[in-house]
């Protein structure tokens, strides 16, 4: 189940905002309406958007070629921060357009068309490497999952979020494919149902059994003894190791500690924002009030009251058990240990 | 906006399952319809619940009042049986029920016409007194909220959980007439939506500042300090002090817990259960998984998956900071000074 696919030229993103009841493929041409699409969460997931944006420069770079060096150079600028100014929080979106930006800004081409030959290869490196990653992520956090656990996971951190396989769904797909017999509770995940649409559609339609569940249901399975580990994933972890996830996500490690059950986040090392000492920084997008008040169009909530709709929080160090990267597990103290990956 | 009201023979019911996009009143005669409207949620909320049943009955004493005693006291218990197996959990029900059997078992009446008609008393008894219980609860609670506090509170615990006034509304209504100054956070309250739906009706109604927020963000916004104490009512309360109440309290009570952040209950002491040692025994309705996969109609999640929807948690008395009932705050030790209420 790959999100995003690059063929001769056009960007292509399954619409995510319709999974699961239609499955549409979306095709792309235009990097402003890809930047749209980031905006909109056709395609969501910190992996995902970094790869979506360094198509999203691709395909800006075909649009501008013929022009002269300079104006070509002008105009990417634009490109870069037309898709940079799509979503505040997940860090990959920015480290996937920086390396981008290496790429256009190196001398040493002969001629543009070069530069954009070299701008697509860079952009399928990175979904390559975003494939690899998810896989070795898997590879190492699979040995912190026991036979028969019960996982809890939260928003999608799955296929859908990456360029495929997933970072939290990629461990539970490595514990699977390593013969463990384990089961999910997916968080539906309010207001936009990442839960409930994609996780469950995801593991449901590999045959992992998932019970899907509201948000406000977590605490009580934790309680009754019914949930092993949590996994998520992550859209900017500090140099400290604060977590920036979707929202929901520090209530779920608030719970996981009071009920003494490991709290892990699952996530590429291009997720680190070694820029930051800690989670207060982390800026939190604020989506629209609309995602709350209505839901597939229906309105929930009487008209004219006031909404709140921080699409991510941060949760603190102390609640995390350890970090899931390609690189191996990451423990406390995160401020070191974190150090040792830059 | 007094939900359940009697008139001429008549229980008219605020269909809340409408709310708040449609407001229509259901009318009933026949006591079976009561029981459904009961299992259905049209009406809900642990005292209104309660006060349903008691009509209820009165309706079925009306239908059969010109059979021999004999066979009217055997429909009787059957009236009451149908009534008592609508919905397992908040005990207001079976407190309601028993009360008006106790009437209905007096051997002293001269004729099932006056049993009719002390049943009718009784009924609206139940009804009168639970509008002064509330004013009570308001009254004593009020006590313990500040000026310019922010409330969280979750799901419905309203005038349409009640006769009027509400249990955890009541004590917010009191704060308002009080003169205070105090905003409310409300939890959307997934899956049924009672916080969205009726809550910020309610509120944004009387003009009581309210912001709409999903189950999954309130632990974020007590993080931030941004929420001054928490308000709930309840289901059912073991002598202990544990407290059964719609689901994801348990979580927003560790969240609070978490963040030093009062948590308390408002209800009636006919919410307490003296027969029950602690929470555990408290039986957890589970309801329709449509309730979770749908929302307004609109299937959100894939065909064929399981799906948990238990309607209740159950908070450990130790993350409860005080239970504010119509004859004052009660402060732990709970076994001792809830035993002091009955």
């Amino acid at each position: 189940m790959r999100p995003i696919q690059w063929e001769n030229g056009v960007l292509k993103l399954i619409d995510q905002t319709r999974l699961p009841t239609e499955y549409i493929v979306n095709e792309y041409t235009d990097y402003k309406v890809v930047a749209q699409a980031i905006k909109d969460m056709i395609v969501r997931g910190a992996p995902a958007i970094g790869v979506t944006a360094a198509y999203g420069i691709v395909l800006g770079a075909k649009e501008f070629c013929t022009l002269s060096k300079e104006v070509f150079m002008e105009k990417m600028q634009k490109v870069c921060d037309v898709l940079r100014n799509t979503r505040p929080t997940a860090v990959n979106l920015f480290w996937a357009i920086d390396r981008m930006y290496t790429i256009l800004a190196k001398e040493n081409h002969n001629n543009i068309m070069e530069t954009v030959t070299l701008l697509e290869q860079e952009a399928n490196k990175i979904y390559d490497e975003d494939v690899d990653i998810n896989r070795a992520i898997g590879c190492y956090g699979n040995g912190l999952i026991r036979e028969n656990d019960t996982i809890l996971t939260h928003c999608n951190a799955g296929a859908l979020a990456t360029a495929d396989f997933g970072t939290a769904l990629g461990v539970i797909r490595a514990a699977k494919e390593a013969g463990k017999h384990i089961s999910v509770f997916a968080d539906e995940t309010r207001p936009f149902l990442q839960g409930a649409r994609l996780t469950a559609f995801e593991l449901h339609h590999e045959g992992i059994p998932v019970t899907l569940i509201t948000d406000n249901m977590a605490g009580h399975f934790m309680k009754q003894g019914k949930i092993n580990c949590v996994i998520v994933g992550a859209d900017r972890i500090a140099s400290n190791g604060d977590v920036a996830n979707k929202i929901g996500t520090y209530s779920v490690a608030v719970l996981a500690k009071e009920n003494n059950i490991p709290f892990y986040v699952a996530a590429p090392i291009s997720t680190i924002d070694f820029t930051l000492d800690n989670g207060v920084q982390i800026p939190i997008e604020e989506r629209n009030p609309k995602e709350v008040t209505h839901i597939a169009g229906q309105r929930i909530a009487p008209e004219g009251i006031a909404v709140a709709n921080p699409a991510f929080d941060v949760t603190p160090h102390r609640y995390v058990t350890a970090i899931m990267t390609e690189k191996g597990i990451v423990y406390p103290p995160y401020k070191a240990n974190i150090g040792k990956l830059k």
